[in-house]
């Protein structure tokens, strides 16, 4: 097991320094769920119809917010992401439906793009919620998590199943 | 079912209109919670003894992020929060711990803060999946939702349980 | 003919101060048209029947630009707007189509919001220019002005005629 | 005629993956013009004599801005941009003087700067009216346009004649 | 002596809760100092006949610097600042001149506005030192603190002596 | 002495252009100094027994502000910073304690990072400032100044000594 890589010596926190850490083409895929009612899954449905879709913001929201994450997780490194696209599925399942949510983004840099992506389903999810939460205030964001990641010297990373 | 309220009538989304509703106090509180391996949990028990704490980042980060959260989620109206506090658990499970988080944010406004509570939580899961990850790529964020609110005229919500 | 009111004594620009203002509801509806070639127009309709639209990207940015316009415009107050929707429209001109672009903006304060409906129809427009210039670089973003602003104690304004 | 390339395949939004284009030095320029009215521009000359000058805030705003571009326009990608520069030039017209913004923007990257050229003049001609609007509100900002544009693989670009 | 306000049990600081606090107006005034060599001063002057300015980019940072306080200082509350200025003046000393820049500001609501007034003129101090650090590296900002404040429960505050 | 590289021609400030300077490793180290009271020192130490730390606060302040440099210093041109780490140390004087601040800042760029050091040591001094002037408001930030820097072709740089 690695150890920690963000205490100084004096047990605060620090932003490593990475500048002798080559640059490479990174991606990282991140993947968040929510759980919603059949009635709100029919009301989007409907919704949908008249042009309006909830994803839409979602998707433009969670690529906003990758270009923040530096902004937002204090000891994230700024870097420049060259790539963000976004994957919405929904499933049924026995009380409503589940949407899944994937994003990938893509870098070239000397540090990885993890949290950019965690960033990005984690901001899509929560704007999903706000957009109907007019709806249904009881939906729940599941499992959100690394899916995978490409680059970097640590190598590849895919998360076995859960 | 309400119906919902940020589209207007081309089926592009809105801010919807606010200003006829009347200011009042307003809480809520939101939950999210991370999966970790026993591994992590005694590493960051050691990293406290030497007074560093991935829960401080994790803290200031969220209370940062529930100011942020009209410039994050694109249809929330900004509002001047009045206060914001965490409560942090670890609780054995049999694959590990769960760190459960939880946060408060008070406002005195014609909108509630759900947004809020809930950035709040997202973000400060996604720093302390930050401060951690160089130890454990595979923490889970778990169930994050509204767990209660108080004030404006739609009354109080109580998650009833999950 | 009013007197400037943003330079202090040494003629440097300064935040005038409005705590002596009283509330009330204000609202400002700004415009900004865009000409484009009959080629880009045609694109865009068939863009749309695959479900894709340069106008929800360029709404849900120009709603969250109204949001930033204290921190783009440097002497802008910052204040809680309450609402924002938008109006598009295509109207066939000689040399191709013009898309006109109306942002309303409202808000409950001392100051007016004729800037963040400006910087709302502003940003809405680079965006969509933005979405499209791969297909045309040479769109214009036409006249951009203040189209009627009500509420303070200046009273209302309509933009007669242009 | 290019192919759009925002949309990805279910039609929604996405930052399109840059990561295969190289790096070159690149610049762009864009013009923007506002049509003020006499009185106006003699405020402003006897302003300028006590050493304040709307053209000082709306410049420094305007570089401010083209940092903030892919923070407001959603599809853009965080860029380092290398350098900016304005041009200020009033014009007597018939009804009053126009006074025509250019900025240049700098970088050296895998994408252009269009959209920061573009949002500099854009934030500048709505600062400067911001600082004269107590004034007069009337004021048009008119022609807003990409004038010229050097690097890439698309090669150089200018504006033929509006 | 007061109690610390920041730090809920567990030892984590918090934002603290003023919902119950009533509003008021309050100012605050701040002031730093910076310390230049006599070549600078007077390469200063020399740039001021060409109408270029130091103070002119320092003033518009330090305002917009107020706006971004609870952005930047993580336990400040979200206020609607209501007007800001500055004052400079340069005085002679024996190793040179010292700038000493002033900024007050102004609003309504239930906290003070005291770290506004600081942020203002730190990084107004801090946008000098960057527009002249080309001509003098060596330059130092000297005593930056609270002058004086007005409003609220605890009554005024006036820095005695330093 | 150096030239002014801010004004451009018409005595308006830019930003420099500075695409044709070399890529090379830098680093910054930046010292800020708080003056308090021998009674806020022995309760920082209470504090400190129940875990919270004013400097957790202010280091976690001072990393994120680096990151915002150019969002806040109007002239600075956007780096990646590579790394940031912070060093605190009390020291007793005749009026109470001392508390030195320095923070250090790596970057591979064609740009330095003095800015970026300055505004950390500064925004942590606020910072601290923020978390304790409920208990002292008197406290006195005092020499913010350059310690050191390496790199960039003007060479390397240290303060001799104040």
């Amino acid at each position: 097991m690695s150890e920690f890589s963000h205490w100084n010596e004096e047990g605060r926190p620090k932003m490593v320094d990475i500048s002798k850490k080559d640059d490479s083409k990174r991606t990282a895929v991140a993947q968040s769920t929510i759980l919603i009612k059949k009635e709100l899954y029919d009301a989007i449905r409907n919704a949908e119809i008249k042009k309006g879709d909830p994803l839409q913001v979602a998707q433009i929201a969670g690529i906003m917010a990758a270009k923040k994450t530096p902004d937002m997780i204090p000891m994230c490194h700024p870097i420049q992401i060259q790539g963000v696209d976004f994957n919405f599925e929904y499933q049924q399942v026995d009380n409503g439906y589940e949407l899944i949510i994937q994003a990938k983004v893509t870098c070239k840099g000397n540090t990885g793009v993890e949290m950019e992506a965690l960033t990005a389903v984690s901001v899509a999810s929560l704007t999903f919620y706000d957009m109907c939460k007019a709806v249904d205030k009881s939906m729940i964001i599941k499992e959100t998590f690394l899916l995978s990641k490409t680059g970097g010297k640590n190598g590849d990373y895919n998360a076995s199943n859960i």
